[in-house]
Protein backbone atom coordinates (compact mmCIF):
# COMPACT_ATOMS: atom_id res chain seq x y z
CA UNK A 1 0.00 0.00 0.00
CA UNK A 2 1.92 3.00 -1.28
CA UNK A 3 -0.75 5.20 0.69
CA UNK A 4 1.12 3.55 4.13
CA UNK A 5 4.49 3.61 3.64
CA UNK A 6 4.23 7.70 2.50
CA UNK A 7 2.09 7.82 5.72
CA UNK A 8 4.39 5.93 7.85
CA UNK A 9 7.39 7.77 6.26
CA UNK A 10 5.96 11.46 6.79
CA UNK A 11 4.10 11.00 10.34
CA UNK A 12 6.07 7.79 11.88
CA UNK A 13 8.80 8.71 14.27
CA UNK A 14 11.65 6.25 14.45
CA UNK A 15 13.33 5.73 17.99
CA UNK A 16 16.62 4.15 18.82
CA UNK A 17 16.31 2.51 15.33
CA UNK A 18 14.24 0.14 16.60
CA UNK A 19 10.64 1.33 17.65
CA UNK A 20 8.58 2.70 15.69
CA UNK A 21 5.99 5.24 17.04
CA UNK A 22 2.95 5.70 14.80
CA UNK A 23 0.17 7.21 17.83
CA UNK A 24 -0.40 10.41 15.37
CA UNK A 25 -2.79 7.97 12.94
CA UNK A 26 -2.83 4.59 14.43
CA UNK A 27 -2.46 4.03 17.83
CA UNK A 28 -3.30 7.36 20.17
CA UNK A 29 -4.96 9.79 17.48
CA UNK A 30 -6.61 7.27 14.65
CA UNK A 31 -6.95 8.93 10.86
CA UNK A 32 -10.03 7.02 9.58
CA UNK A 33 -9.24 7.53 6.12
CA UNK A 34 -5.77 5.29 6.04
CA UNK A 35 -7.80 2.89 7.76
CA UNK A 36 -10.28 2.41 5.28
CA UNK A 37 -7.78 2.48 2.38
CA UNK A 38 -6.03 -0.43 4.26
CA UNK A 39 -9.66 -2.69 4.89
CA UNK A 40 -10.89 -2.01 1.24
CA UNK A 41 -7.10 -3.68 0.47
CA UNK A 42 -7.77 -6.49 3.11
CA UNK A 43 -11.37 -6.79 1.43
CA UNK A 44 -9.15 -7.37 -2.33
CA UNK A 45 -6.82 -9.64 -1.34
CA UNK A 46 -9.21 -12.31 0.89
CA UNK A 47 -12.07 -12.18 -1.47
CA UNK A 48 -12.29 -15.65 -2.18
CA UNK A 49 -12.18 -16.31 1.25
CA UNK A 50 -15.97 -17.00 3.52
CA UNK A 51 -14.97 -15.28 6.45
CA UNK A 52 -17.51 -15.34 9.12
CA UNK A 53 -15.88 -13.20 12.25
CA UNK A 54 -12.78 -11.20 12.83
CA UNK A 55 -10.99 -11.05 15.77
CA UNK A 56 -8.44 -8.86 17.19
CA UNK A 57 -6.63 -7.45 20.69
CA UNK A 58 -7.22 -4.75 22.66
CA UNK A 59 -6.59 -1.73 22.69
CA UNK A 60 -4.88 -0.66 19.44
CA UNK A 61 -6.23 -3.50 17.71
CA UNK A 62 -9.13 -2.44 18.05
CA UNK A 63 -10.20 0.23 15.24
CA UNK A 64 -8.28 -1.33 12.50
CA UNK A 65 -10.34 -4.54 13.27
CA UNK A 66 -13.95 -2.19 13.06
CA UNK A 67 -12.38 -0.73 9.61
CA UNK A 68 -12.20 -4.08 8.09
CA UNK A 69 -15.06 -5.82 9.83
CA UNK A 70 -17.50 -2.57 8.42
CA UNK A 71 -15.53 -2.66 4.61
CA UNK A 72 -16.65 -6.72 4.99
CA UNK A 73 -20.07 -6.30 4.99
CA UNK A 74 -20.41 -5.14 8.88
CA UNK A 75 -18.99 -8.35 10.21
CA UNK A 76 -19.21 -8.96 14.16
CA UNK A 77 -16.02 -8.35 15.33
CA UNK A 78 -14.28 -9.96 18.31
CA UNK A 79 -11.47 -8.28 20.75
CA UNK A 80 -9.48 -10.08 22.95
CA UNK A 81 -9.71 -8.85 26.62
CA UNK A 82 -6.33 -8.62 28.98
CA UNK A 83 -7.38 -9.65 31.92
CA UNK A 84 -5.58 -10.98 35.45
CA UNK A 85 -5.82 -14.97 35.00
CA UNK A 86 -4.59 -16.72 31.48
CA UNK A 87 -6.93 -20.03 32.65
CA UNK A 88 -9.17 -21.47 30.38
CA UNK A 89 -12.47 -21.50 32.25
CA UNK A 90 -16.37 -22.94 31.52
CA UNK A 91 -16.92 -19.49 30.04
CA UNK A 92 -14.03 -18.07 28.16
CA UNK A 93 -10.60 -19.31 26.57
CA UNK A 94 -7.27 -17.92 27.66
CA UNK A 95 -3.95 -17.59 26.63
CA UNK A 96 -0.85 -15.89 27.25
CA UNK A 97 0.54 -12.92 24.79
CA UNK A 98 3.98 -11.44 25.56
CA UNK A 99 4.03 -7.40 24.22
CA UNK A 100 7.01 -7.08 22.38
CA UNK A 101 7.08 -3.01 22.98
CA UNK A 102 6.57 -3.12 26.53
CA UNK A 103 8.12 -6.67 27.81
CA UNK A 104 5.55 -8.15 29.53
CA UNK A 105 2.77 -11.18 29.34
CA UNK A 106 -0.18 -10.12 29.26
CA UNK A 107 -3.18 -12.74 29.66
CA UNK A 108 -5.77 -12.37 27.14
CA UNK A 109 -9.25 -14.16 27.01
CA UNK A 110 -12.73 -14.60 24.76
CA UNK A 111 -15.46 -15.53 26.05
CA UNK A 112 -16.39 -19.13 24.47
CA UNK A 113 -20.02 -17.38 24.16
CA UNK A 114 -18.43 -15.49 20.94
CA UNK A 115 -16.06 -17.92 19.25
CA UNK A 116 -17.45 -21.22 17.99
CA UNK A 117 -16.48 -24.30 16.36
CA UNK A 118 -15.72 -24.25 12.64
CA UNK A 119 -16.57 -20.42 12.77
CA UNK A 120 -13.95 -18.78 9.46
CA UNK A 121 -11.65 -16.28 11.56
CA UNK A 122 -9.89 -13.52 9.60
CA UNK A 123 -7.51 -12.04 12.72
CA UNK A 124 -6.45 -8.60 12.25
CA UNK A 125 -4.15 -6.39 14.20
CA UNK A 126 -2.12 -3.09 13.92
CA UNK A 127 1.16 -4.34 13.83
CA UNK A 128 3.33 -7.95 13.58
CA UNK A 129 6.58 -7.92 15.15
CA UNK A 130 7.55 -11.35 16.82
CA UNK A 131 3.97 -12.78 16.14
CA UNK A 132 3.33 -13.16 19.60
CA UNK A 133 -0.04 -11.63 19.51
CA UNK A 134 -1.17 -13.21 16.36
CA UNK A 135 0.00 -16.65 17.22
CA UNK A 136 -2.05 -15.91 20.73
CA UNK A 137 -5.04 -15.37 18.82
CA UNK A 138 -4.64 -17.90 16.50
CA UNK A 139 -4.16 -20.28 19.76
CA UNK A 140 -7.76 -18.99 20.97
CA UNK A 141 -9.19 -20.01 17.64
CA UNK A 142 -7.49 -23.49 18.04
CA UNK A 143 -8.96 -23.86 21.47
CA UNK A 144 -12.40 -23.06 19.84
CA UNK A 145 -11.78 -25.29 16.72
CA UNK A 146 -12.32 -22.04 14.55
CA UNK A 147 -10.51 -22.00 11.54
CA UNK A 148 -7.99 -19.27 11.17
CA UNK A 149 -8.52 -17.82 7.30
CA UNK A 150 -5.46 -15.65 7.86
CA UNK A 151 -3.71 -12.79 9.89
CA UNK A 152 -3.72 -9.20 8.42
CA UNK A 153 -2.03 -6.16 9.55
CA UNK A 154 -1.17 -2.39 8.49
CA UNK A 155 2.34 -2.57 9.60
CA UNK A 156 4.53 -5.60 9.88
CA UNK A 157 8.38 -5.54 11.20
CA UNK A 158 9.65 -7.91 8.00
CA UNK A 159 12.94 -8.78 9.98
CA UNK A 160 11.31 -10.10 13.37
CA UNK A 161 10.00 -13.50 12.46
CA UNK A 162 6.42 -12.90 13.01
CA UNK A 163 5.70 -13.72 9.24
CA UNK A 164 7.45 -16.97 9.40
CA UNK A 165 6.07 -18.61 12.47
CA UNK A 166 2.63 -17.64 11.63
CA UNK A 167 3.15 -19.26 7.90
CA UNK A 168 4.79 -22.37 10.07
CA UNK A 169 1.55 -23.05 11.27
CA UNK A 170 -0.06 -22.87 7.44
CA UNK A 171 -1.99 -19.69 8.31
CA UNK A 172 -1.07 -16.77 5.58
CA UNK A 173 -0.22 -13.02 6.74
CA UNK A 174 -1.17 -10.10 4.33
CA UNK A 175 0.09 -6.55 5.45
CA UNK A 176 -0.62 -3.14 4.57
CA UNK A 177 3.44 -2.22 4.41
CA UNK A 178 6.33 -4.12 5.76
CA UNK A 179 9.29 -2.46 7.21
CA UNK A 180 12.29 -4.82 5.93
CA UNK A 181 14.91 -2.35 8.42
CA UNK A 182 14.98 0.78 9.72
CA UNK A 183 18.59 2.90 8.25
CA UNK A 184 19.49 6.07 9.89
CA UNK A 185 16.10 6.14 11.81
CA UNK A 186 14.04 5.65 8.92
CA UNK A 187 12.41 2.89 7.56
CA UNK A 188 12.78 1.15 4.57
CA UNK A 189 10.11 -0.62 2.78
CA UNK B 1 -33.13 5.41 18.50
CA UNK B 2 -36.01 2.44 18.66
CA UNK B 3 -32.72 0.19 16.66
CA UNK B 4 -30.80 0.56 19.47
CA UNK B 5 -33.46 -0.10 22.43
CA UNK B 6 -34.63 -3.48 20.94
CA UNK B 7 -31.38 -4.64 20.18
CA UNK B 8 -30.58 -3.59 24.01
CA UNK B 9 -33.74 -5.71 25.22
CA UNK B 10 -33.08 -8.75 22.59
CA UNK B 11 -29.00 -9.02 23.66
CA UNK B 12 -28.32 -7.23 26.73
CA UNK B 13 -27.91 -9.23 29.86
CA UNK B 14 -28.47 -7.54 33.30
CA UNK B 15 -27.13 -8.60 36.47
CA UNK B 16 -28.66 -8.38 39.72
CA UNK B 17 -31.24 -4.93 38.43
CA UNK B 18 -27.91 -2.77 38.48
CA UNK B 19 -25.57 -3.90 35.25
CA UNK B 20 -26.36 -4.16 32.27
CA UNK B 21 -24.18 -6.32 29.42
CA UNK B 22 -23.96 -5.44 26.28
CA UNK B 23 -20.91 -7.94 25.45
CA UNK B 24 -22.35 -9.56 22.53
CA UNK B 25 -22.55 -6.80 20.57
CA UNK B 26 -20.84 -4.00 21.79
CA UNK B 27 -17.65 -4.24 23.96
CA UNK B 28 -16.42 -7.48 23.29
CA UNK B 29 -17.69 -8.78 20.38
CA UNK B 30 -18.95 -5.57 18.19
CA UNK B 31 -21.94 -5.16 15.57
CA UNK B 32 -21.27 -2.70 12.72
CA UNK B 33 -24.04 -2.15 11.93
CA UNK B 34 -25.98 -0.82 15.28
CA UNK B 35 -22.48 1.29 15.84
CA UNK B 36 -23.14 2.62 12.20
CA UNK B 37 -27.26 3.69 12.77
CA UNK B 38 -26.15 5.50 15.92
CA UNK B 39 -23.29 7.48 13.95
CA UNK B 40 -25.66 8.70 11.67
CA UNK B 41 -27.84 9.73 14.62
CA UNK B 42 -24.86 11.74 16.08
CA UNK B 43 -24.48 13.01 13.06
CA UNK B 44 -28.10 14.65 12.17
CA UNK B 45 -28.07 15.22 16.37
CA UNK B 46 -24.65 17.59 15.66
CA UNK B 47 -25.32 18.89 12.31
CA UNK B 48 -25.27 22.24 12.78
CA UNK B 49 -22.26 22.30 15.04
CA UNK B 50 -18.50 22.84 13.77
CA UNK B 51 -16.30 19.74 14.81
CA UNK B 52 -13.01 18.87 14.28
CA UNK B 53 -11.91 15.72 16.42
CA UNK B 54 -13.47 12.71 18.25
CA UNK B 55 -12.26 12.06 21.92
CA UNK B 56 -12.83 8.70 23.63
CA UNK B 57 -11.59 6.59 26.38
CA UNK B 58 -9.68 3.36 25.40
CA UNK B 59 -10.67 0.64 25.80
CA UNK B 60 -14.59 0.35 24.96
CA UNK B 61 -15.11 4.24 23.53
CA UNK B 62 -12.96 3.18 20.60
CA UNK B 63 -14.96 1.13 17.74
CA UNK B 64 -18.38 3.63 18.66
CA UNK B 65 -15.94 6.94 18.64
CA UNK B 66 -14.59 5.25 15.23
CA UNK B 67 -17.79 4.88 13.76
CA UNK B 68 -18.57 8.44 14.30
CA UNK B 69 -15.19 9.65 13.27
CA UNK B 70 -16.09 8.07 10.26
CA UNK B 71 -19.72 9.20 9.61
CA UNK B 72 -18.32 12.86 10.19
CA UNK B 73 -16.50 12.67 7.50
CA UNK B 74 -13.20 10.73 8.68
CA UNK B 75 -12.43 13.22 11.25
CA UNK B 76 -9.29 12.20 13.31
CA UNK B 77 -10.15 10.75 16.53
CA UNK B 78 -7.94 10.35 19.75
CA UNK B 79 -8.54 7.86 22.41
CA UNK B 80 -7.58 8.64 26.02
CA UNK B 81 -5.04 5.95 27.58
CA UNK B 82 -5.01 4.21 30.80
CA UNK B 83 -1.41 4.46 32.59
CA UNK B 84 0.32 4.26 35.71
CA UNK B 85 0.61 8.13 36.16
CA UNK B 86 -1.83 10.82 36.55
CA UNK B 87 0.57 13.67 36.66
CA UNK B 88 0.70 16.03 33.48
CA UNK B 89 3.86 16.71 32.41
CA UNK B 90 5.36 18.47 29.24
CA UNK B 91 4.14 15.67 27.22
CA UNK B 92 0.69 14.83 28.19
CA UNK B 93 -2.73 15.90 29.79
CA UNK B 94 -4.01 14.14 32.36
CA UNK B 95 -6.37 12.99 34.75
CA UNK B 96 -8.14 10.77 37.30
CA UNK B 97 -11.27 8.86 36.32
CA UNK B 98 -13.17 6.46 38.72
CA UNK B 99 -14.52 3.71 36.94
CA UNK B 100 -18.34 2.49 37.60
CA UNK B 101 -18.34 -1.06 36.76
CA UNK B 102 -14.69 -2.32 38.56
CA UNK B 103 -14.46 0.40 41.23
CA UNK B 104 -10.85 1.63 40.69
CA UNK B 105 -9.17 5.11 39.48
CA UNK B 106 -7.44 4.70 36.40
CA UNK B 107 -5.10 7.21 35.25
CA UNK B 108 -5.54 8.29 31.76
CA UNK B 109 -3.54 10.52 29.50
CA UNK B 110 -3.39 12.34 26.23
CA UNK B 111 -1.26 13.52 24.44
CA UNK B 112 -0.19 17.37 23.98
CA UNK B 113 0.52 17.18 20.21
CA UNK B 114 -3.25 16.14 19.54
CA UNK B 115 -5.43 18.07 21.88
CA UNK B 116 -4.72 21.83 20.67
CA UNK B 117 -6.50 24.90 22.26
CA UNK B 118 -9.44 25.91 20.07
CA UNK B 119 -10.09 22.53 18.81
CA UNK B 120 -14.26 21.76 18.81
CA UNK B 121 -14.06 18.18 20.76
CA UNK B 122 -17.47 15.64 20.44
CA UNK B 123 -16.55 13.71 22.95
CA UNK B 124 -17.54 9.73 22.67
CA UNK B 125 -18.11 6.72 24.46
CA UNK B 126 -20.51 3.47 24.97
CA UNK B 127 -21.51 4.06 28.54
CA UNK B 128 -22.94 7.27 30.38
CA UNK B 129 -23.38 6.45 34.04
CA UNK B 130 -22.59 7.98 37.03
CA UNK B 131 -20.48 10.59 34.16
CA UNK B 132 -16.88 9.94 35.77
CA UNK B 133 -15.22 9.25 31.89
CA UNK B 134 -17.28 11.89 30.80
CA UNK B 135 -15.42 14.84 32.99
CA UNK B 136 -12.25 13.56 32.99
CA UNK B 137 -12.44 13.55 29.29
CA UNK B 138 -13.84 17.04 29.60
CA UNK B 139 -11.33 18.29 32.09
CA UNK B 140 -8.34 17.23 29.56
CA UNK B 141 -10.28 19.56 27.00
CA UNK B 142 -10.27 22.32 29.29
CA UNK B 143 -6.41 21.28 30.70
CA UNK B 144 -6.10 22.13 26.40
CA UNK B 145 -8.44 25.16 26.29
CA UNK B 146 -9.97 22.81 23.34
CA UNK B 147 -14.26 23.24 23.49
CA UNK B 148 -16.45 20.16 24.24
CA UNK B 149 -19.55 20.70 21.93
CA UNK B 150 -21.02 17.76 23.35
CA UNK B 151 -20.84 14.37 25.17
CA UNK B 152 -22.62 11.19 22.88
CA UNK B 153 -22.96 7.97 23.73
CA UNK B 154 -24.45 4.68 22.73
CA UNK B 155 -26.25 4.06 26.13
CA UNK B 156 -27.51 6.19 29.21
CA UNK B 157 -28.06 4.69 32.19
CA UNK B 158 -30.55 7.65 33.05
CA UNK B 159 -31.15 7.12 37.20
CA UNK B 160 -26.96 7.55 37.76
CA UNK B 161 -26.65 11.40 37.55
CA UNK B 162 -24.19 11.99 34.81
CA UNK B 163 -26.22 13.99 32.57
CA UNK B 164 -26.74 16.80 35.45
CA UNK B 165 -23.11 17.10 36.18
CA UNK B 166 -22.34 17.07 32.50
CA UNK B 167 -25.10 20.08 31.80
CA UNK B 168 -23.87 22.01 34.80
CA UNK B 169 -20.99 22.81 32.95
CA UNK B 170 -22.67 23.88 29.94
CA UNK B 171 -22.42 20.59 28.24
CA UNK B 172 -25.26 18.74 26.19
CA UNK B 173 -25.59 15.04 26.53
CA UNK B 174 -26.83 13.27 23.12
CA UNK B 175 -27.35 9.49 24.04
CA UNK B 176 -28.80 6.25 21.92
CA UNK B 177 -30.86 4.28 24.06
CA UNK B 178 -31.69 5.86 27.78
CA UNK B 179 -32.34 3.45 30.64
CA UNK B 180 -34.89 4.92 32.99
CA UNK B 181 -34.67 2.06 35.30
CA UNK B 182 -34.22 -2.02 35.52
CA UNK B 183 -37.74 -3.70 36.40
CA UNK B 184 -37.19 -7.49 37.00
CA UNK B 185 -33.99 -7.33 35.26
CA UNK B 186 -35.46 -5.71 32.05
CA UNK B 187 -34.23 -2.15 31.19
CA UNK B 188 -37.21 0.27 30.66
CA UNK B 189 -36.66 3.03 28.35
Amino acid sequence: MKELEEKILCDGRIINNDIIKVDSFINHQIDPKIFKDFAVHVKKHFKDFKIDKILTIETSGIAVAYAVASELGDLPLLFAKKTKSAITTDDVYATEIKSFTRNVFNNVIVSKRYLKEGENVLIVDDFLAEGNAALGLINLCKQAKANVVGVTVMIEKGFQGGRKKVNELGIKVYSGAIIKEFKDNKPVF
